[in-house]
């Protein structure tokens, strides 16, 4: 899931049905759908994810074209069939929060449950090309990973970069994401900037002894205000950008002249900038507003969607459909810093994502399995 | 003391030399600088004045001329001469918090420690009328009132406004707040309004999707950034207004379009306005600026010099100097309130009010007590 905009609260663990039936294994037989609802009734929420990566680790061991790491509660599986490229199936096994909706169950076509779309759906699609493809065409890395719901530095797939990139080699990955079925490519930067004005205090019944730190941050969100975002095409992708106010703050008491404001500013970008571009930017669009400290409070760099990479131009050619560009920012961009071009496809729904009613539509499971399929066997 | 920008905080009690003598009493007898050393040294924190309330009032009973009234730790004593008009002396006998600056101490020509300037030199000025001008040309009301320093609502004066309006009645009130020994005539009114700008949240991934609350407040800002103040002549004095903002916030996530914010104007203005039209004012300053919603927040009318009164200007002539217009807010408004005209003439120094190093130039002292003299015996 891209980070998120609110995620549901409350901790109840409604699981009990039948998760795991006993010893916890995964039957990797069970069609997609079956396979989904067993991940779903194995509760996973960040920090929490012991229990379903042991599950995950088991059922991979059993499978002898694959050698099988694990870091933490991260389990990450290859073929080492000599082939001419290497793809990696990325996809986080942790949930948000359980809010009443579990255990899963299956209701006109939709499997309903926490857990469903973001993204136990896409990890069954994992286990069973695990599974069922031993020869593929490419060799392939599965990682299934933790804490993506949760704050940066705990980041399963990050932390991996960091202790084992060689586990995460490839020449594409594709992010089992929710998205609905469609490639959704690359992903916008996100940079967000503290921009501070200055004045000084008075007691407002002689505000011309003082200078009002409010009024002069007027420039910065007039230029907010007019500002015309960019929509550039990327490797075929039209991205959309924005510039945002998203926190103002300034004042002392009722009776004083501020001497200090502070706005800041989210810039989400598309990926023909750095991290560095993007911030020069930033700066460039408000020299002249008046700002007296420019303060970067979170950067986090863009990923190309990669679609002219051989790999990438036959995945989609085979899964189908439009390429969409992702404006959120997801783990695709972690693999991007790894020199790997990175894709979302999984058959979540994002917008059901971290929802107390999320579900799964069914039909999207085996479908977005079989094209998987369809292309790591053509 | 005008509303307050900062009041010192801390509540050392440093008195402890001698203070009330023992028996609390005080002497009118001792001259106006020794007496406020006498009034300084018996603390009164606003909330803790009922000492000193004590022995004001056992020294005005003292004077067979005065009938002396008590409310709460507010006293009033008043001549009854059948005089053709009654001026009102008044001042607080309260202080901000000490701050080590008790017991006082007279150094270069100024008397040190807290409440010196606001106002114990001014209510020994009171007193000291009270005690030596038995049969003054106009009948007097002395007026010694509680917690100025402190929440609108505990205001001695306002509270004998309420419960004994009588013993207030008169044709011309003198505040002996600080005033340097000049004539600061009315006050200007201050009202406090919250200005709303509304949007609709979403993730700032998709801002498009959403409307930015604080990107509508940049006309809010504008305004107030090339808001001319007037400077109107009320009644000789010029005035000067001012309309700040004094607070602004929004913001809900740092990933968030932000669907509220709200920007808190103060605007002070001259004694031509009454309260009603101060506000029809703001509303028409911002009615083009996208506000959806406009709450008052405080509102405190002005009170207008009365200087054509001809005891005020009788008392201007006798006092002499240029009379100045007073910007902050101050009591002579709640005078104004009863039909009753109001300066301020004090001897302290508003500048060292609330201060640790608060003082007050001796001299100062029996000047305003020599000239309210000549003024109430001419």
């Amino acid at each position: 899931m891209e980070r998120a905009l609110e995620t549901t609260t409350g901790t109840e663990d409604g699981a009990g049905s039948g998760a795991g039936d006993g010893d916890g294994g995964l039957d990797l037989t069970l069609d997609a759908v079956r396979l989904t609802a067993r991940l779903v009734d194995i509760p996973s929420v960040s920090g929490d994810e012991k229990r379903l990566a042991d599950a995950i680790e088991a059922a991979l061991r059993t499978l002898p074209h694959l050698r099988v790491d694990r870091y933490g509660n991260n389990v990450v599986a290859r073929t080492a069939l000599g082939r001419a490229e290497r793809v990696v199936l990325a996809g986080h096994i942790d949930t948000v929060p359980v809010a009443g909706n579990l255990p899963s169950r299956l209701e006109g076509g939709e499997l309903w449950g926490c857990g469903t779309s973001d993204m136990k759906a896409g990890v069954a699609v994992q286990l069973r090309i695990a599974a069922t493809v031993p020869a593929p065409n490419r060799d392939l890395t599965f990682v299934f990973y933790d804490n993506e719901e949760v704050a940066a530095d705990l980041n399963g797939l990050g932390r991996l970069a960091q202790a084992h990139p060689d586990w995460l080699a490839g020449d594409f990955a594709v992010l089992l994401e929710p998205s609905e079925g469609q490639v959704e490519g690359g992903c916008q930067g996100t940079l967000r900037v503290r921009l501070h004005t200055a004045g000084q205090r008075a007691h407002s019944a002689r505000s011309w002894t003082g200078e009002n730190a409010i009024h002069a941050a007027a420039p910065i969100l007039a230029r907010l205000a007019g500002y015309e975002p960019r929509r550039p095409v990327v490797d075929g992708l039209e991205f959309r950008e924005g510039l945002n106010a998203v926190g103002i703050e300034g004042g002392v008491a009722g009776n004083v002249i501020p001497d200090a404001c502070t706005v800041t500013v989210n810039y989400r970008y598309a990926p023909d900038l750095t991290e560095e571009q993007a911030l020069e930017h930033v700066r460039e669009v408000f020299a002249d507003c008046g700002v007296v400290r420019f303060e970067v409070d979170d950067s986090s760099g863009p990923a190309r969607p990669g679609l002219d990479h051989p790999a990438a131009a036959a995945f989609v050619a085979a899964v189908g459909g439009e390429v969409r560009p992702k404006y959120g920012w997801t783990d695709v961009s972690r693999f991007s810093a790894l020199g790997v071009p990175a894709v979302n496809y999984g058959p979540g729904d994002p917008s059901l994502a971290h929802k107390r009613d999320e579900r799964v539509e069914t039909a999207l499971i085996p479908h977005c399995e079989e094209r998987l399929r369809a292309w790591l066997t053509a």
